[in-house]
C-alpha cells in the first residue's frame, strides 16, 4: 500500500531532533513551526514532523487544541491504518496473555502501549475504548475494527469520560460502537474473586485493574481477618480478602450504586453473610468508628486522588497525612494498615512521609496515641498498566503497606 | 523481674528529644554527651538515653567502636533480656507466619523488625543469625536460647561475615550455637522452586530471601521461554523460572561453587536437563553471547552491588549501564529484560536512567541498535525484609522488568 501523502510538520531550527529520536513520546507546539499551513491541519490529523533539515523524523498525530503532538511511530514509511493498529494491539496482547489467565485487564495503556491517548480496557469479550486524543477519535472505527480482528472481542464500546478529552475538543457521549452491550454488570475475575462491573453507567470503565497486585497482597495478609476497607468503590480489596479468607470485610464508599456492586459481587461469590457496607463520607466513617472504639486486623484506605495537579499538592498531602491518622487507630495491635494514593502530583516520598506522619501523629481529638510503624511492601499499578520509559517518574499509583 | 542499673548516657543541650520520641533508630555520638564515665562504658552495653533535662527517652545499645547509639526500646521499664528478645522475635513471627506456608524467610531485619543490627534468617529448623552490633554479640546466647524458644528450630548458627563487624569491633568467625550443623546443604523451596543453600560456605547466609517476589515475577513471564540468568549465584531466577514451565535457562555466574549448587536445585526439581551452566565474567559472558548472536525470551541480570556508597556511585551506575547495554541485545523482540540493583547510593531514578540509557544507546562494538522498552513492573525486596519508616528511603533492592 502506497502511504498517505501526510501533511509535514517542522522542529523549529534550535531544537534538536534529539529527544525524538531517543523516544520522547511528546512534542511540544512551542518547538514547531507554526505557519497559516499547519494551522490549517485537522484536529488529530496525522502528519509527517522533520527537523529543522527536512530529515524525516516521525509520524505524529497533531492537534491544535492540545498543544502536544504525539509521536506514533519513528519508522516514517508506515501507514498509519487499521492494519498498523491492528499490530500494535497485537503486541500489546502478548504482553496480557502471558501475564493472566483470564481476559480481564487493560490491554492498551496510552503512550506506554504505543498508541498516545488511547485507554482500552478488556473484560472478557467486550472491550471498552477510552479515545482521549483526537487522532484516535477520529480513527475509532478503524481501531474497533482492529480490536475485534485481535482479541474476537464481540461488543466494543465508547467510554467518553476521560477529562483529557475536553482539552482535546472532544466531545463527552458514550457509545455502542459494535455488537450489544452487556444486559447489566459483568462479572470479572480477579485474585480469586468476583466482580460486578457496570461498564455502561460505573467510574470510568466500571473497574479498576491497576490495583490488582495491592488487592492480592492485601488478600495475602488478610485471612482469618476482619477488614475495614474504605473508599472500597465496587469492594476491590473487600472481595479479594473475602476471597482470600477473611472473616469479615466492611466496605465504606460514598457511592451507593458502588456498595451494591460490592454486594452483588460477594453474593455471586457466596460470600455474602461476611461483607457488611456502610455508606457515607469516609472521614466522617473513621471518625465515628473511631469513636465506636472500633478495631480491625487489616484496614485499607484507597481514597481518590487528593493532589491531581501540583496546585492541589500541598492540601492533597495534608488530605493523605489526615486519611493516615485517622485510620492508624482502627488498627489493631500487629495489624496492617494500607495506605494508596492515585496522586501523580504526590510522588513516593511526599506520599510515605504524609503517611508516617498521620501515623505517628495520633488523634488528640480521641486521646489515641501516635502508633510505630514497619513498611513491609510498596506496591505500583499492575503490570498491565506499563510505563512509557520517559514517563516513568510520573508512576502514579502508589499503595504503602505498614504494620503497626 | 527488677530492671538492671543501666548506665545512664544523656543528649547535648542543645540536641532535641524529639528525633527519639517519634522513632529515630539512631543517635549520633555527636548528639551525646561524652566524658570519661560514658567513656567507660563497655561496647554493647545497654544504657539508659536521657535528654538535657534528664528525662528519660530509651534504652539503647552503644558502642564507642561504631559512633552510633542504637534506640532498643522507647519504654524505659523494660529490661532488655532473653524476654524482651522472644517477645520481638514472636512479633517478627507473627508477620512471617502470615506472608508465607513455609518456614523459609528473613526472620529478622534489623532496625525494622526492632533489633538494631541484627539479621536472621530462617532455613526450616535451622536459623542462621548475623549478630552485626556489639550488643547482640554480647547478648549471643539470649538471642539463641530465645529464637530456639520462639521457633522451635533444632540447629542455630552464627555467620560472622558480615562487614558491619569490623566496624562494630567484633571478630569474623562463624559459629554452631545450638544443635547440629546442617549436613550439607538445606533444600529451600521457593516460588516453586528448590534451592541448595549451603549455610556453612555461602555467600552470607546461603541464600537470598529478599529477590523471592522478583523471581516469582520473572518466572510468571518464562512459562516457554529461553531463559538468561546473569550473576545467577544459586540460581534464584533460573530455577524459579524452570519451575514456572521455561523451555531452557542458562545460568552464568563468576562463582562454580554456586553453579554447582544451582544444578543441585536442578536435579531436586527433576528439571537438570533443562539447566544450563556458564562459569566466566559476567560482561564477558554477555559480550561473548553478543558475539554469537544469542537471543532469550526472557533476560535478567542481577548483579553485585555497583555503588555500594555514595562515592562509588558514577562508576556504580556506568556499570549498570553497561549490563543494560550488552543485555539488551540478547533480548528477542517482544522479549523481557529484568535489571536489579542492590546498590542503596543508587536510587530508584539514577538507576533506572542509568538503565533506559543502556537499554536505548545500542552497541557499537556489534553494530547493534539500541532498543525501545516498556517498564511493565518495579519491585523491591520481599515483605520478610521490611524497612523501618525512617530508613525507608534507602530501599536498596530494586528490579525494573522491561518489555523490549
Amino acid at each position: 500500500m502506497t502511504q498517505p501523502s501526510y501533511p509535514v510538520i517542522r522542529l523549529k531550527p534550535k531544537t534538536s531532533p534529539q529527544a525524538v529520536r531517543r523516544g520522547a513520546p511528546w512534542v511540544y507546539d512551542n518547538e514547531l513551526v507554526t505557519d497559516r499551513r499547519t494551522k490549517a491541519i485537522a484536529p488529530g490529523a496525522i502528519a509527517l514532523l522533520q527537523d529543522a533539515e527536512r530529515a524525516s523524523l516521525a509520524l505524529v498525530a497533531v492537534n491544535p487544541a492540545s498543544r502536544i503532538a504525539r509521536v506514533l511511530d519513528l519508522d516514517t514509511s508506515q501507514t498509519i491504518n487499521r492494519a498498523w493498529l491492528a499490530a500494535r494491539l497485537r503486541h500489546a496482547l502478548g504482553l496480557r496473555e502471558r501475564l493472566f489467565d483470564a481476559p480481564f485487564y487493560r490491554l492498551i495503556h496510552a503512550e506506554a502501549d504505543g498508541l498516545p491517548g488511547v485507554v482500552i480496557d478488556r473484560f472478557g469479550d467486550t472491550c471498552v475504548i477510552q479515545p482521549n486524543a483526537a487522532w484516535a477519535d477520529a480513527m475509532l472505527e478503524d481501531l474497533a475494527a482492529a480490536l475485534t480482528e485481535v482479541t474476537g472481542a464481540s461488543c466494543i464500546l465508547k467510554n467518553a469520560g476521560g477529562r483529557a478529552r475536553a482539552l482535546e475538543g472532544l466531545d463527552d457521549v458514550g457509545a455502542v460502537l459494535s455488537g450489544a452491550a452487556p444486559d447489566g454488570p459483568v462479572h470479572v475475575p480477579m485474585n480469586g474473586a468476583i466482580y460486578l462491573a457496570d461498564l455502561m453507567q460505573g467510574q470510568k470503565t466500571g473497574l479498576f485493574f491497576d490495583q490488582r497486585p495491592n488487592h492480592a497482597f492485601a488478600a495475602r495478609l488478610s485471612k482469618g481477618a476482619s477488614v475495614l476497607d474504605v473508599f472500597s468503590h465496587v469492594g476491590g480489596f473487600s472481595l479479594a480478602a473475602l476471597a482470600q479468607g477473611a472473616a469479615s470485610a466492611l466496605a465504606v464508599d460514598g457511592s451507593e450504586p458502588a456498595l451494591a456492586l460490592a454486594r452483588g459481587g460477594a453474593d455471586a461469590m457466596g460470600v455474602a453473610e461476611r461483607l457488611q457496607t456502610r455508606k457515607g463520607d469516609a472521614f466522617d466513617v473513621l471518625t465515628q468508628l473511631g469513636a465506636e472504639g472500633a478495631r480491625f486486623d487489616v484496614v485499607i484506605c484507597d481514597p481518590p486522588a487528593f493532589a491531581p495537579s501540583k496546585k492541589a499538592l500541598e492540601a492533597g498531602l495534608r488530605a493523605y497525612e489526615r486519611t493516615a491518622r485517622l485510620a492508624a487507630p482502627l488498627v489493631a495491635e500487629g495489624g496492617y494498615l494500607a495506605l494508596c494514593s492515585c496522586s501523580h502530583a504526590a510522588d513516593m516520598d511526599a506520599f510515605r512521609r504524609a503517611s508516617l506522619r498521620g501515623i505517628g501523629r495520633g488523634l488528640h481529638e480521641t486521646g489515641a496515641p501516635g502508633r510505630r510503624a514497619q513498611l513491609i511492601h510498596t506496591g505500583g499499578a499492575g503490570p498491565d498498566h506499563p510505563m512509557h520509559p520517559q514517563l516513568a517518574e510520573s508512576g502514579y499509583l502508589k499503595a504503602l503497606f505498614f504494620r503497626l
